[in-house]
């Protein structure tokens, strides 16, 4: 058992800041009350202990607010991505067969035929009484998030309890707590980097400072005048604030402690701009299957560990299948409180774990100092600006195009996004990547959209007629050579 | 499952510092290896897993190696009290059963009946491999410490892996984390005030600097350098600590973050004194069965609830036995993971919960914004200096003596100790003090013994003929004012 979150934290530090947006804040005191009347109107939908809710909406104070309500009434919450697009929010939905499906104002035409609930519409029901909990089972399902994977069918991986609160313990472990500590959130709130910050906020009772959107100048002016302590970012984000803050010609407060930063390493070019202003880089590695970070590399190791992962977290094992010794490279299993015990719906039967090992699929080895480097990521996922692209699931999309026969999708340079998707199809020529991006619109988030289109005679397959995906990655590198 | 904690902490940071004493450091590599090499050669005593160990010793490095050299092999370790007497010290070696009794240097005599192991014979020994466990269940008892209870028997309170995480773990939320903390430690180790600053020390990777003793000019002269940023004291030493500020007319470096005061609320013209020397103090409720700290009064709290113990941990639920409203007193009832599962030897089917609760036999109330207030302790426990003494055990030890028929015995202020134990008997006049202490030698620890000694005609007792040490203190109040 553990305490009801939100509950336990309002009975130590009602007083303390909880949220800011915009000119506006909230005590854990007002949340909590805010989140009592939601969670007393949700209950007149007839909502029960251990139903499941899925929400679609921006990240924003009012959702917040919701996901803590679902919690209050002892609810799973899965959490949809707003830049999905139309298709691939049905299926989710349809897979995760949620009680109610709420949403934010002028998202309710994108999933209509799901009958949802705008989420404004709880303030105005009456509310409710119910018992609140003082305690969680370890084991309750918390939160859903979708993820694909090899196959590029996204399986809705569940996050206990016990998965959030141990990553939250491991990282106080690891990177401190401050009474006076605030984190800046830009992360999408349905992605596990954003959640989890709402989530130690509750445990720590750490205040948020939270943005809907990632907003330079805003992000800027809050790092250089020391309103946050701590920020996470993904490498495209962070690019964006050296660049601001090298044409400001500033650094940041030294009252920033940490700037996590997901979603693979970090350029070294990156890395020496980040020290010349001030900005202490805590590279990560982590996944939704691990409720977030899982190792990361301490800033003093930054520069002689350069392209590692740093080491596993407190709570956190990791190790590499079947290798004996430094340097072999395998693939990277972690074990921990912190891992998902599995998923929902069409994957509820699927194991998430081998022996009470997660493996992850992505290749890696360990240095003879422990350092986890990451040398090739999962089923060739490409991440894109923070966000993560399986191929298999844009190649499912492109294949159903009737004028192509075989597809193969690889990640490809960007300056701006770190990756973007690269389409390599072979089909009637005549098809153009305009009319391709118009077939899939519907099919497809915006940011998995192919941005190239070669056309091919054959794939480059093995010997069991796998599609070798780092041949076409070799094709594009030599191409831009060329 | 919990990571091995040593073993886990070394993997993350091992070339953080672990320890110092006067001139000596560890770092955590350092530890362990001298870890593994006296857990070796314990195990050419035949040491298996799941044994017990107990150790009389004062603190010092050799102490926190062999504790920790006991959790390697998956040992329990019994942490005796170096201030009882030996009869005291035999009772507890009869009723804990250890595999092994290890001992410091110069204590062997007193123990001699149960063949005791010197401490430095171990590392004369050759060592011998031992395979390494990963994790650890969370019921496995790490630590006994014996305390008293209503009845006067000493009883072996566990503590498991689970309660002592917690413990940290709250701690760590509610106090923080600091990369840079060091932590000053001059509690003895075999009091859970002490053990469970080791135990923060290898789960945040924190430098503890440790003493043997409490030596004062030294103590002050690392909070004013600057040397330490947390410190554990009672309410003496924090006395102790004032005037010596005063005398020398500095205060402490603003380094240090945290005083955590035990041991009873503090005196207002202490706080104030405090205050003034830039202390930020933490009053703290915890004890044995809750594995040290279960409430904690804020710094910015402390003036306005004076008096309180504040609020129960993150982890930790603290309700009144029977109340329903704020400011009704009653029995006060802890639950949470840090709670003891129970005892061992004669007590090992003594329940330690009722219903999930311990019942502390503390009485209390908590004001109308939560904050606890601790008005009479458990089975009028004395507090001298730290130290806990239970009336009933003096009680028993008196009425031993042949020339007495009735004892009763209660804590009496005292301007060094905070409390003293006074004794009230009926028996002999002719028994003088002096040879009442004589006969209490062997069979008390010297801070147990009465400092003064009443002739009674009559005990207070009440009508099912339960002694009444309240009134007993109210003579001693009225005899101080006559």
């Amino acid at each position: 058992m553990y305490p009801n979150w939100l509950a336990q934290r309002v009975k130590m530090t009602p007083n303390r800041k909880a949220l800011t947006f915009g000119q506006q804040s909230w005590t854990f005191q007002q949340l909590f009350d805010e989140v009592l009347e939601v969670a007393g109107s949700l209950k007149t939908f007839g909502v029960e202990n251990g139903d499941r809710i899925a929400i679609l909406s921006p990240s924003k104070p009012a959702l917040i607010v919701t996901i803590h309500a679902c919690w209050q009434l002892g609810c799973e919450v899965v959490l949809l991505n707003e830049r999905l697009s139309d298709g691939e929010l049905s299926y989710q939905i349809d897979d995760a067969q949620p009680t109610l499906l709420l949403v934010d104002g002028g998202y309710e035409e994108r999933v209509a035929i799901h009958s949802p609930v705008t989420m404004n519409v709880l303030k105005e029901k009456t509310s409710v009484k119910f018992e609140i909990e003082d305690e969680w089972p370890l084991e309750r399902t918390m939160s859903i998030m979708y993820t694909s994977g090899t196959t590029g069918n996204p399986k809705g991986v569940r996050q206990t309890v016990q998965n959030h609160t141990t990553n939250a313990t491991a990282s106080a472990f690891n990177m401190g707590v401050q009474s006076d500590d605030v984190w800046l959130c830009t992360m999408p709130v349905f992605h596990i980097s954003g959640l989890s910050i709402f989530i130690r906020s509750v445990l720590y009772g750490m205040e948020v400072r939270l943005y809907s959107k990632f907003d330079l100048s805003q992000v800027v002016d809050d790092l250089v005048n020391g309103e946050v302590t701590r920020m996470s970012v993904v490498s495209v984000m962070l690019e964006r604030i050296l660049r601001e803050l090298e044409d400001r010609d500033v650094s940041v407060s030294p009252r920033l402690l940490t700037m996590l930063v997901g979603g693979g390493p970090v350029p070294s070019n990156y890395l020496e701009r980040a020290i010349a202003r001030g900005i202490p880089i805590l590279q990560t590695y982590g996944m939704t299957e691990t409720s977030s970070q899982t190792a990361t590399l301490a800033p003093e190791d930054a520069v002689r560990k350069l392209g590692s992962s740093g080491k596993p977290l407190y709570l956190s094992f990791i190790k590499i299948d079947q290798a004996t010794n430094p340097f072999e490279e395998g693939e990277i299993c972690i074990r921990g409180g912190h891992v998902t015990p599995g998923y929902i719906g069409r994957n509820a039967s699927t194991a998430s774990q081998v022996n009470g090992w997660l493996h992850t699929g992505d290749i890696g080895y360990f240095d003879d100092e422990g350092y986890l480097y990451v040398v090739d990521r999962r089923s060739d996922l490409i991440i894109s600006g923070g966000e993560n692209i399986y191929p298999a699931e844009v190649e499912n999309a492109i294949l159903q195009h009737p004028m192509i026969r075989e597809a193969g999708v690889c990640g490809m340079s960007d300056e701006k996004w770190g990756q973007v998707p690269a389409a390599f199809i072979v089909g009637d020529e005549a098809l153009s990547l305009e009319s391709l991006q118009a077939f899939l619109q519907d099919k497809l988030a915006a940011y998995k959209m192919p941005k190239v289109l070669y056309h091919v005679k054959v794939m480059p397959r093995n010997a069991s007629n796998k599609l070798l995906r780092r041949e076409l990655r070799a094709w594009l590198t030599s191409e831009s050579k060329a």
